[in-house]
């Protein structure tokens, strides 16, 4: 008899693993409350990627004389036409991967899941109906919602969740963004974009503040954010969100984060916008699905804790995604990647989870690009590290394509020349990653990317002039 | 006393050889009778592209209420602007190329070389000036100009050359190209995308008839110029182009490189357009430039030979670019890695060029990128060859965009997996071919790629997913 797999969640992170555990021979259920997708599909990249592809082209429309195109009147957001466009390509991908299962003979179960002892599930549909059935190996994939600071909940009307935001039927006059993480500066420039005067609070000392993101990276989308008139504060925090008629009067302190502030960061400021935007994290969805009913405990903050085989502290049972917490990267194609790695392990396989070369796609304006090490780190770790940057304004296409802004750094391992780390931002940053990450994940060195001919005239050339010069052979550096 | 270096041509392939030899140590002198930068700057890769670029905005501008846009009034080409703008880039890169000469203390004399015998050059500037010197190695880097039929010659008014072409006042409302090689399809996408009525009259029997370019790109080029109703005619040649009027009356008629023609394609089919526009290959620039007095002998059609060195026939003498032929492959990223291998080796080196992993980018819409062996030529060698071919449409990236045109192809040895060659027609195709072009310059496999986490949403992903395919594991596909 098969192996009877249930996944818990059918986002990114489970319908993979349902896929790959379904090739493998197993007999495989799915189980979703919501639409198949998940926060990726639904909430998270996908829509939000499809209003910053109509942010930019509205921003080119704006620079349209300066590239020879006469066009009589202005262009606005039409966010009723953008909300169909999402709906439907949104839709088409939900049809998609129902369809992917339905090819692959995985039971489709809808509703709220909620494991009921060793081996038992069950699920309660829309309409009350209680759905029960037995698992050999479970896989846990519920992933995440937007967290909700208890200080100023979300209302979905004025106070809103990146879940809100996607959803909005006009563009505000004005949004103050709590949170100058990925998704904060995301909509920052989406909004900005759109025609929102929009300001972001961080209380760190940076615009994408993460370790994994290169300061230098950081640095050019502050410049770039000032550019496009975005007011940001750093190592501040929003103390307090007050309604008042039409408004929102938001004050902001001083971050508990920050060290060393002059007095006249430490006073506060009062901002008045039409809403705020809170991004400053998110919470697991391991609440009320029986985790405890096997056995399985969840740290203080509700995070499954996994070994690098991906297996919770009880036997058979896997955790994938967003529901392993911030430590093991929070993002759709880490998801993917484990949900292949754990239906494997699931079905008998040994493989260990490698998380060195994780990329991160940031879609700012100009887009962040990265995977590896970055400098600050490979120092922290004791690495005799060089990196060498480029700026994209030293290539052709750059200047053809009029985007100027941004740069790329190869981190290397100062004698071997091993990549350990490749940090871009500007324009097509996160389709020109693909280059870096191979070369990190399989150990090359600046020398195989040199040593590479890059064609002209690409945006790709820029990992060639980068590894030009960290091997000392640089020509327009 | 340092080795006196001479360069001929200041095009992508002299100026870096200029840079590289000055690196080593060299005493460079550099001749060059037009601007710093050649074909690809002047006349090719950078001012076509800024055209494209336009092109390309002008159609997202037609396509804009599907992606809620709202704007007043319609988009037209102002090709006033689009110059100004062009030359505003171009001359910017010329400046960076001197500045660059420059900074290497590296001599640009101006005017038209002629080799004056063994260790002897001189230059005669547009004031008739001539200046005389010594080398103790030379490099030919003279390049090359469109061919120019004898039948239906340039006249730069009606029947245009590919440079010509790139100084028009007014989109012509109608043009027949000649040859639908790289030029004649970049420039039948970039027309038709600014208003022209556009037919393309290609000698063989399709699209972008090069033997690098895989047949499965050449189809989605077809079917997508189709889209663009962009006519085009294969196994047809131009048998006359005579002047009527205002108008051009082109006679088309059945190629003689044709075999099983049907008697309807044999009639000849005439076609009246304003304009021609004729890119049926180029010429070399090796008349004219004293090449006999230090015995250097070119081929039948003025092409040079060169040794794996790139070492000509004659010691100390070496040739690099366009002036080496199509064999070697015109190109201006190939004619920079001979540069800086053949400076390597007029001081002193020792390398081969290695012409396995030569990057192709041709600015169609959608674009083409290739590198290294097509199915046809895997199978052509008598290698055991798979083909697994992704389509762009099935990454949620391409959706997002509203880019769905386009396909990705690895071919790899099917039993050891190493990666032969990557094939993409697509959005962004040229951009993402850096992570091809390193695997198959690096010699990885399929398994190398699949093993690369691949950020999501980004179009890289579709290699990702074409490994996966090639090796037994596709999830989508």
């Amino acid at each position: 008899m098969a192996i009877r797999v249930t996944i818990l969640g059918a986002g990114p992170g489970g319908y993979v693993a349902a896929v790959r555990a379904a090739q493998l021979g197993a007999d495989v259920t799915v189980v979703e409350k919501e639409q198949v997708g998940g926060t990726c599909l639904n909430w998270g990249c996908i829509p939000s990627k499809i209003m910053k592809v109509t942010a930019e082209l509205l921003e080119k429309f704006h620079q349209a004389e300066a590239f020879g195109i006469r066009s009589e009147g202005r262009a606005l957001p039409d966010m009723e036409k953008l909300m169909i466009r999402k709906e439907k390509v949104v839709s088409a991908q939900i049809k998609g991967i129902e369809g992917l299962l339905a090819h692959h003979r995985i039971a489709l179960v809808r509703g709220r899941a909620r494991v009921d002892g060793p081996g038992r599930v069950s699920a309660v549909g829309e309409d009350g109906q209680v759905k029960a059935w037995e698992w050999d190996r479970l896989i846990i994939a519920t992933g995440s919602q937007p967290f909700s600071v208890p200080a100023f909940p979300f209302d979905g009307q004025r106070i809103l969740s990146s879940n809100h935001i996607l959803g909005i039927e006009t563009v505000p006059e004005s949004i103050l963004i709590v949170g100058g993480g990925v998704i904060g500066c995301e909509f920052a420039c989406i909004l900005s974009a759109l025609g929102a005067r929009v300001t972001v609070v961080e209380a760190l000392d940076r615009m994408l503040p993460l370790p994994s993101v290169d300061a230098g990276c950081s640095k050019v989308l502050e410049r770039e954010m000032k550019k496009r008139r975005i007011k940001f504060y750093v190592n501040r925090v929003v103390e307090s969100i007050v309604r008042t008629g039409s408004d929102l009067k938001v004050t902001v302190g001083p971050s508990p984060f920050a060290s060393h502030l002059k007095e006249k960061d430490k006073a506060p400021v009062t901002v008045s916008v039409e809403k705020a935007l809170v991004c400053i994290g998110r919470s697991p969805n391991t609440k009320d699905i029986g985790l405890s009913t096997i056995g399985l405990e969840t740290d203080a903050k509700g995070w499954i804790p996994v070994d690098d085989r991906l297996q919770t502290g009880v036997s058979g049972v896997y955790a994938i995604g967003d529901v392993l917490g911030p430590e093991r990267v929070m993002l759709a194609h880490v998801a993917s990647t484990e949900a292949m790695l754990a239906a494997e392990n699931a079905m008998g396989g040994d493989r260990a989870m490698d998380y060195t070369a994780v990329p991160g796609a940031i879609f700012t304006m100009p887009e962040v690009a990265c995977v590896g090490l970055t400098d600050a780190q490979a120092r922290d770790r004791g690495i005799d590290a060089r990196t060498d940057t480029v700026l994209f304004r030293s290539l052709g296409k750059a200047q053809v394509l009029g985007e100027l802004a941004g740069q790329a750094s190869i981190v290397s391992d100062a004698g071997s020349g091993r990549l350990l780390g490749v940090h871009i931002i500007g324009p097509h940053a996160t389709d020109l990653l693909g280059e870096g990450a191979l070369a990190v994940s399989s150990g090359l060195g600046v020398a195989d990317i040199a040593g590479t001919i890059h064609a002209h005239p690409t945006l790709a050339e820029i990992m060639l002039e980068a590894a030009l010069k960290a091997g000392g052979k640089a020509l327009h550096g």
